[in-house]
């Protein structure tokens, strides 16, 4: 529930901070024992609570976009960010197998300008229209210097908390229904989605200069350009499938982490592991900056999704009918490889230095 | 609905930012239609919109503490900002009749100290518990200079989005059931609540120096111990006198822009007005900071809430039972005036240079 965008520098500090904030948040849970917003048990230590309304069953999440803002004021270009802030917390609902229905948004500002103002909500409408929730809350607080950035403009940090309803009947993902061989799925990405982005910067200003952002990459974007591809909403997807009928066993939201974190999380509620030896390819470009910066194939798939944005986890005999399912809609799937008995993560890395890539999961709460 | 702390140097611009957010959102409402989570008319431009979940009426607003957040890294105290916290969300759903159930936050900070967090998380509990809301959900994101502040301890912005439930068969309240003659009481603040702060800081930073925060009040306290009063969480009063079954015609929560903006936006709604020869006086230390700053009588009711952290409008027959009903909860009343149909709204102004004000209501939307 409570989770830490690290940049990467001190993971274990991170967690330990995470695991303060949520013991306190946990002794608050009796305040609402027998009345409405009730959190209910069982997705406790995950990204989100249920909590009852009487029998209506609801989530709220919350979450921002963490550096990926810098890289809007570095291209100058502001409407895309909204896919990115949309996407951290309603796919963290729909990891769940809870539907975003509402969004509430907080933008922190050092000064405020309009246009750029008018660009990031345009893009938060944009895709909030896509994720099929509404608007319903935001808040623009002007900070001063306790808000930076780069560069002359408007400077900005961005959040918002979703909240999401879990259909009647159906019930909550949370991994417990993984087994040994079950099939996982790995749903496409578009680029960093949210996540990743101290090491993206750190690389890109080492190896191209201050000015990175506007050196060319090679298929003719800037490099700006490029890092600042938004997110592909998943939501979508998961309430369809769920809406069709599928029975999803596990669904991994790839965000900081990585696939060895993020999908260990849920892992670790059967104590399984998973055998993944066809995950996407990692962009072009990720690839391109993993060698730039010599970077250890363990350590990038340990901080950036490498092409994986979500995973899913379904019966065997459900593998072929969701494929068919996912590619009807548009979303790009692939076959990723299966559950395993043992709390190890296997991944055939392909990114620029390929290697069979091993994790030991982390151990069981 | 959209709001926007501004630090008072440029309310025109603050206000058109936020009307440009909220013409933005107001366009995602469709994405609902007929679904769970769809809007419902009649709190348009309000501090929250209340959605409804097949009957369940649910309200989700978020918000901020603003520049406080440097007082506590200037005292060195950090397990009070989480009543600010709390107060700022949990409030702003009261003042629309709706009772605050669930809570998630978001901490911003610039490099993490453990101890710190453990502080500012420990006050959010004790916070939660007297608003009786249930801390569901949080994140902790690391972003370096993107994050300002005071001194060489962790810096940090701090925000939250609160959901709250329209009890069974209440109306919400959004001024609609005011009317001329109708009773106005306030409710005593604490101090500064989380509003004003640049005027705070400023005023006292010339006035006393870069280290204002240390010398003393004449109360024996230091300025800055003075300025990090908590705030009073009103919620779980106005859940008390809807219980009791007191009809509420109105309640407004005084936070940026003082009485003349945050009440006249409920007196708007039937285009009223109010006289208010009677509120509490503001705290001596507002007094002395509005001499210490020369700050006209007009301005200061404008910026802080000079001593009522919310307001209530009553049947004038209802007024005695509710100030009873008060008094035996232990929160601060006073019969503060009344409402007028002129659209003006006319203050004793108790501060430093005590005068009759007049502010001209905001048009009708």
């Amino acid at each position: 529930m409570v989770g830490s965008k690290s940049s990467g520098l001190d993971i274990d500090l991170g967690n330990h901070c995470s695991a303060l904030a949520y013991g306190w948040a946990r002794r608050t849970f009796d305040t609402r024992r027998g009345l409405p917003g009730e959190p209910l048990a069982g997705l406790d230590g995950q990204f989100s609570n249920v909590m009852d309304f009487g029998g209506v069953r609801l989530a709220l999440t919350s979450d921002g976009i963490g550096t990926k803002t810098e890289i809007a004021e570095r291209v100058g270009v502001y409407n895309t960010l909204g896919f990115d802030l949309v996407a951290m917390v309603v796919d963290d609902l729909a990891a769940n197998g809870i539907e975003p229905v509402n969004l509430t948004n907080i933008l922190d500002v050092d000064r405020l300008d309009a246009e750029v103002v008018d660009a990031l909500m345009q893009g938060l409408h944009d895709a909030a229209k896509v994720a099929n929730v509404a608007v319903v809350g935001g808040e623009i607080a002007e900070l001063g210097s306790r808000v930076g950035g780069w560069g002359d403009g408007m400077h900005f940090n961005w959040c918002a908390a979703a909240l999401g309803i879990l259909a009647p009947g159906r019930p909550a993902i949370d991994g417990s229904a993984m087994k040994p061989g079950d099939a996982v799925i790995a749903l496409r990405s578009r680029g960093f989605r949210s996540n990743g982005f101290s090491l993206v910067r750190k690389v890109l200003e080492a190896q191209l200069g201050p000015s990175w952002h506007n050196e060319k990459y090679e298929d003719g974007r800037t490099w700006g350009e490029v890092a600042l591809t938004p997110s592909i909403i998943y939501s979508p997807l998961v309430s369809h499938l769920r809406d069709r009928g599928f029975n999803l066993h596990g669904v991994s939201h790839i965000t900081g982490g990585g696939v060895p974190d993020k999908f260990g999380r849920i892992l670790k509620v059967n104590g399984l592991g998973a055998f993944l030896p066809n995950l996407f390819d990692p962009h072009p470009f990720m690839k391109h900056l993993q060698g730039l910066g010599q970077l250890p194939e363990e350590q990038v798939y340990r901080l950036w999704n490498m092409g994986n944005g979500m995973l899913l986890v379904v019966d065997p005999g459900d593998l072929a009918p969701v494929l068919m399912a996912i590619h009807e809609t548009g979303y790009q799937a692939m076959p990723a490889g299966e559950i395993t008995p043992d709390p190890v993560i296997r991944i055939m890395g392909k990114g620029a230095a390929p290697a069979e890539l091993s994790y030991v999961r982390a151990p069981k709460a």
